[in-house]
């Protein structure tokens, strides 16, 4: 019999196929060719993007020449745009504003051929501080809400270029998806008096079924209510709300965990292709006692179809305990 | 600049380029291989799939044998089954339930080379009715609260069989989307005492700059918040809250309209995958002033990213103006 399952913070139910489950062998992934050539994101080619807002690299060197490690630049093609004020009309039943944002890339390495969980820890902090970093500089622009750090790996997860990329859009408003949690979380919190996330932390650890991996700081779960075979969410063990505020350690910490996780889905899935977002704190908040920032990684090895689109549930054809076991042995501990 | 744009209804955001909107030639569709062979779902491999539950086609034909035109069957590998009792189990955080449900096949033609599109209308009025009667059969067992009716066209959009078929799930909750319709039109009538489809509706076609066709007793638009280029949605003019109590003479006006509509698609965009679903009212419901029974038909063009998935709200870079005018002129008037 498959299980319905229900997120515990947003009411989303899945189902999940037990008897015909999918293992990794399973699945038959889409490797479309990707990348323009010549790649705008290789050193030399710095002329190919906007001139850029945030880099680490080579000390005294020019910006927008070669010399860099991780490099900031606004979207060519941005999804919103930075200048201009927020226009609201509504006629009626179409309220629109002005696609007002930002819209950013991280080039995370100046290695063509590198991945993230590639790149030794220290490269990989500077990673996580740009994403940080940019967070804490857009947060002094009042017209924004939110943040959303997100990856794209693969062209069927919609990358368009495959040098080693993640990316982030400003809104000037909080996404829906955040807010059901918030919302959520902010029940359970009225209710219970603890943060829920914090609460699944905890279940999870004790329980130990779909726990991959954790550290001092962070622990890798797959979740309860996974939609989406081999999805991994990565967790703070101490409440906190906002990525951008976590100290210093946590960061070489994440770095860490983060390219294990990865490295984990490549050897499980043979380097699929994937989406992951950081779900932090609004802007205008600070510190929520009942939201928990967090990383949703989701490997895109299922085609969405129209029960998904349809109802907003989902059908996961491998148990997330079952992908727990796989996710964990496919990196022997230490 | 872009625009931001809010779903009415539910209050979705999406993004609309504007400036460099994407016409027709400027999506590259994926085009994999699907299908089993020997098709399962041709005359004579009846044996292929588990025994029939509703058929037409010539007189006195034995069940399960050639000589039906459209045939219902269940779903060979169902995503929930159809044996078995609300079993509910809730440790703490993760409530879950047994898969019951029931998971079915409309197999809408048996030819093996034709669409739905391609039947003439009263075959294609054949397999209307055989998701009215199959809802209305469903309605009767009390276990289940929701049957959403679905079709999958091309391997991207979820379909592993070429053969034209469309589905159903019946479900023991009512969906998350169909909830958060529901919920956003009964607020928009508290407010108004009016149904917010049918305001839509009468604004659409008094602005007309996104209506696609409309007859005596449908409106094809693209809506003001499309979340997918060239997203169609088709509402009855006159309120009705749930498919399956139609009077007959709709169901002839809705096949003719919505081959036209598939034609339309495979016009523009040289039969890409889509996905449509239809979003009817709740089984233990009858008859809501404030909900308005639609189909809402997505090509599935542009691959759904970390954004989409971490923000849900979407990217559409086709503003829907655009999408009605390609649609529109896609098939001349009569």
């Amino acid at each position: 019999m498959p299980e319905l399952r229900r997120d515990p913070i947003i009411g989303r139910w899945v189902i999940i196929a037990t008897e015909r489950s999918r293992r990794p062998g399973g699945f038959s992934l889409n490797r479309e060719p990707q990348g323009t050539v010549p790649c705008p994101f290789c050193p030399g080619n710095e002329s190919k993007t906007p001139p850029e807002i945030w880099a680490v690299g080579q000390k005294n060197r020019v910006p927008n020449q070669p010399g860099w490690t991780t490099r900031v630049v606004p979207n060519k093609y941005p999804a919103l745009e930075i200048e201009g004020d927020l226009h609201r009309s509504s006629e009626d039943l179409f309220a629109k504003m002005d696609g007002l944002g930002a819209h950013e890339v991280i080039v995370e390495t100046d290695d063509h051929n590198r991945q993230l969980e590639d790149l030794d820890d220290a490269r990989a902090v500077d990673v996580l501080h740009a994403w940080r970093d940019r967070i804490v500089d857009l947060k002094k622009d009042k017209r924004f809400e939110y943040v959303l750090v997100f990856k794209n790996r693969g062209a069927s997860a919609g990358a368009s270029v495959a040098h080693a990329h993640s990316q982030l859009i400003a809104t000037p408003m909080v996404p829906i998806r955040v807010k059901q949690e918030i919302r959520g979380a902010e029940e359970y919190h009225e209710q219970k008096g603890r943060c829920i996330y914090c609460d699944i932390i905890q279940a999870e650890l004790d329980k130990n079924e779909r726990v991959v991996e954790h550290n001092d700081d962070f622990v890798v779960i797959t979740p309860f209510a996974s939609r989406f075979a081999f999805e991994m969410w990565i967790l703070p063990r101490v409440h906190a709300t906002d990525y951008d505020q976590m100290p210093e350690s946590s960061y070489v910490s994440l770095a860490k965990i983060l390219k294990k996780a990865l490295t984990r889905l490549n050897n499980v899935l043979d380097m699929p292709p994937y989406n992951f977002i950081i779900h932090t704190g609004p802007l205008k908040t600070n510190g929520l006692a009942h939201y928990h920032w967090h990383i949703e990684l989701m490997p895109k090895i299922v085609h969405t179809a129209g029960f998904e689109w349809g109802a907003g549930f989902y059908i996961n054809p491998t148990p997330p305990e079952l992908a727990a076991r796989y996710l964990r042995d496919a990196l022997p501990d230490k």
